[in-house]
């Protein structure tokens, strides 16, 4: 165990300015091997211009943003990617491609509604 | 749009077995630059080997077991990493290392109850 002391949640806030702003959701796009051979890395930029033009991308050049979208490892939907999960909603997409993108943003992301025809799995 | 219907969920759920499984929680060990720098990769290889060794790790291998363990991108803890987050409980772990994993698992996974001294952010 590091003997050094941890830095305190209001010194970790300063660093990390995540940490204490209002993130609504985290969109997070599968890219491993399966679903990006089936053509993830183009919904994951879908997603971030999308949400760019939107005003709606957290990033280092919009903090008051509220949507975060990542990539994340295989979910086991191997078979049926690309998969899309949206927190901390809980719902887990299949097969995701760039056109539907829109359609999430709008219903899912903004409105609030999850794009039912595309869930799998929810928890 | 792809002109192919979609498979239906109970398809889907054929050849995505964790669709039908009773996953209980989802930790994601950021894997991105400033994490990895920090020791994320020893952090996510102490998950899965502890996870294993304790029956616990939701994989090809033992699909009975209620936790899946993967990779994710910056969640913007890049200075206060390695960063873990555990879903659906929406708890966003710092300062993880390998020696605060077996508490987290214990504590957390098993018993329930966040490590509230590494917990940065709750969403």
């Amino acid at each position: 165990m590091d003997d050094k002391p941890l830095p305190t949640p209001e010194e970790d806030a300063q660093l990390a300015h995540v940490i204490g702003h209002r993130l609504q959701k985290q969109v997070m796009v599968c890219t491993a091997k399966s679903c990006t051979a089936n053509g993830s890395e183009a919904v994951l930029e879908a997603f971030k211009q999308q949400l760019v033009d939107r005003h709606l991308l957290y990033n280092k050049h919009d903090r008051e943003a509220p949507i975060q979208c990542i990539t994340c490892g295989s979910v086991g939907f191997c078979a049926i990617g690309p998969a899309v999960l949206v927190y901390p909603d809980g719902v887990w997409y299949a097969h995701v491609h760039p056109e539907d993108v829109p359609e999430i943003i709008e219903e899912h992301l903004v409105k609030g509604k999850p794009v039912e025809r595309l869930v799998r799995k929810r928890m």
